[in-house]
């Protein structure tokens, strides 16, 4: 190996316990040997990405923590937070999905990783030291520092995702809600290379501005009195058929897929008493709104809605797709899917009540980068 | 042709004007000539179905007819109903899905159907006579009368049709909702038949009663207090992971979906944030309760909900389905495909006030037959 300072290491743990409560604490962590086809990766940059805050939070209210000791934070989970959290309860889970670093040890068949700048995908990111088999690096290109790669994987692969589904499944053109989110401008960009039309929908009019500097041609804002009208006119120029929902709650998708059907309608001509034959897609992929979702099923009875989630589409995608979707994220990181971050935190930070309140909100555009090497 | 006694016949017409009133008529109309493929068929029985109401009604309340006249009745369509029926504005349409009857006149190449007793598929069935291709035509075994065959597309179909899509889509189980009505318990026939598994949902205990007679093993009935264990039981014991729902609105699908999510839990094991890997199907293929579909997404991220409708799935499915699964209902018709009728009412009193607020209903149990040549 190449050097031993990365013996131990610090790592974020979070922990659900039977009698209601959620702790975050930071342990000291032996890192592992490195495997034959393993690397030990220094974490440099490891975002704190919403559906990271889904497992590091537990159900806990992000602005009610406490501090509970050195490196441990507490708060408690709502009793009907508890019974989605049966299966966690007790078990001490690290987090992070996704980071970049430098591999500073590497088993016998990856000795040509070390020293390289990687990004990886695999969990248990936020740590100072990560050993990951060398499936779940990316090598980053020359110039392409840590922190541009720190969000290489869940953002970017759910954008080419999105619209890889569209293509697959028989669509020309899509819907993206909370679209003003890092992810959405990473998906604006996509589509505007790709040439595909995108409706963007958000819930500001200052949103909606930031998207039209990204060169977007549709953006609904879903607070203005004329959003039916304005999304109807979208739909019926685009053809739009397919959306991707990260609200889930309330009546947004309901709205879109009526919106949909009368798009389709226009096109049609004769009565049909089921609707038209335009088959309408609303894949919820999130939940910022927590409230159930309402439908008001004006939309006749071609349609779907579903859930979904980047790991199973990369799985159905398969080996192909996969790694030509990752070689294109890592030769566009400094573009397409560049990443804003509205402030970076050390690990200590990173359980500090104040902080955790603030990334807890998980406000649009107000994005958090963890840099595990920062004291 | 036979003879000329058919030259004229009845039709029921409904039509929506545009000043927002549904008027329901009986016109005497010419019988066409058949053409070569085509035969002429004597109407002799024919239901008043769920999905024939629709069309019927116009979104007019079925308790507020009023005469209006020789062969006329109308009634007001809510202003919120309007907008659905935009495109069906000033068209006078036939209504009738399917129906049973006799040849009574035949084209070049069908002269061989003269005098058989057939069941037709294929609309304007509210008449005396209909002329249509003989590909919509179904003979009718030796004893079987067309009052047997009159119910022989729909319901038959729609039960047939489910169970195939549960095969096709890799489920092994299914769940049906609303099922002590007429399509319910073919159901249950069908699957007793097949071997398959299927969980009833009623909606009283009155209900549960009426399937468990016909041999069901598991009913749930939605009013108990204990209905979420019961139901939670019953997948279990199943492992259904498809429904299909006449019912639309309110909770019952996302109940259906929460039951299969913790089901499909206690057999996965290890904590998953998203969910169980166990894919979760929906179909809402009617809209007994038409307020909003309500979903709580305590189901994770594995699972769909979709319109089901009859005619698309035979699309999809086939000729050589479709004619497999016409030849079972026709052999069957007397014993897994019979229907039940609460009363059989002639043309005119079918446009009867009183008599259309009591089929408007739509009781469970309580379907109505028409036989067009009764005065």
């Amino acid at each position: 190996m190449a050097n031993t300072a990365h013996e131990k290491g610090l790592q974020l743990l979070s922990t659900v316990k039977a009698e209601g409560t959620l702790e975050l604490s930071l342990v000291s962590v032996p890192t592992p040997e490195p495997k034959a086809d393993e690397v030990v990766v220094r974490v440099e940059a490891t975002p704190l990405n919403p559906s990271d805050l889904g497992l590091l939070l537990g159900g806990a209210d992000a602005s009610a923590m406490r501090a509970a000791g050195e490196g441990v934070v507490t708060a408690s989970v709502p009793p009907e937070m508890m019974r989605a959290m049966a299966s966690r309860v007790g078990q001490e889970l690290p987090v992070g999905n996704e980071g970049a670093g430098t591999v500073v040890a590497a088993g016998a068949n990856a000795q040509a990783w070390l020293g390289k700048t990687v990004s990886v995908i695999g969990g248990a990111m936020y740590a100072q030291f990560r050993c990951v088999h060398v499936g779940q690096c990316q090598e980053l290109p020359a110039g392409t520092t840590a922190e541009d790669g720190a969000s290489w994987f869940v953002n970017p692969l759910t954008a080419l995702g999105m619209v890889e589904t569209m293509r697959s499944e028989g669509h020309t053109a899509l819907v993206h809600t909370a679209a003003a989110s890092n992810l959405g401008q990473m998906l604006q960009k996509v589509c505007l290379k790709d040439d595909v039309s995108l409706v963007n929908i958000v819930r500001k009019p200052e949103q909606a501005a930031s998207l039209r500097e990204l060169g977007a041609k549709y953006v609904c804002d879903s607070s203005a009195p004329t959003f039916m009208e304005e999304l109807i006119e979208a739909l019926d120029k685009t053809s739009a058929t397919i959306a991707f929902d990260a609200i889930g709650g309330g009546k947004l998708g309901s709205q879109i897929l009526t919106a949909m059907e009368v798009a389709a309608s226009r096109k049609a001509g004769a009565y049909s008493r089921y609707g038209s034959t335009t088959f309408k897609q609303l894949y919820i992929y999130g939940g910022l709104d927590r409230s159930p979702t309402v439908l008001q099923r004006s939309f006749g009875f071609s349609w779907s809605i579903g859930g979904w989630l980047l790991t199973p589409f990369l799985q159905k995608a398969g080996g192909e797709t996969r790694d030509r979707l990752r070689a294109r994220v890592a030769s566009e990181l400094k573009t397409t899917f560049a990443s804003h971050y509205a402030r970076r935190i050390s690990l200590r930070e990173a359980l500090d009540p104040k902080v955790i309140a603030a990334y807890g909100k998980q406000s649009t555009g107000e994005k958090y980068l963890i840099t595990p090497q920062a004291s």
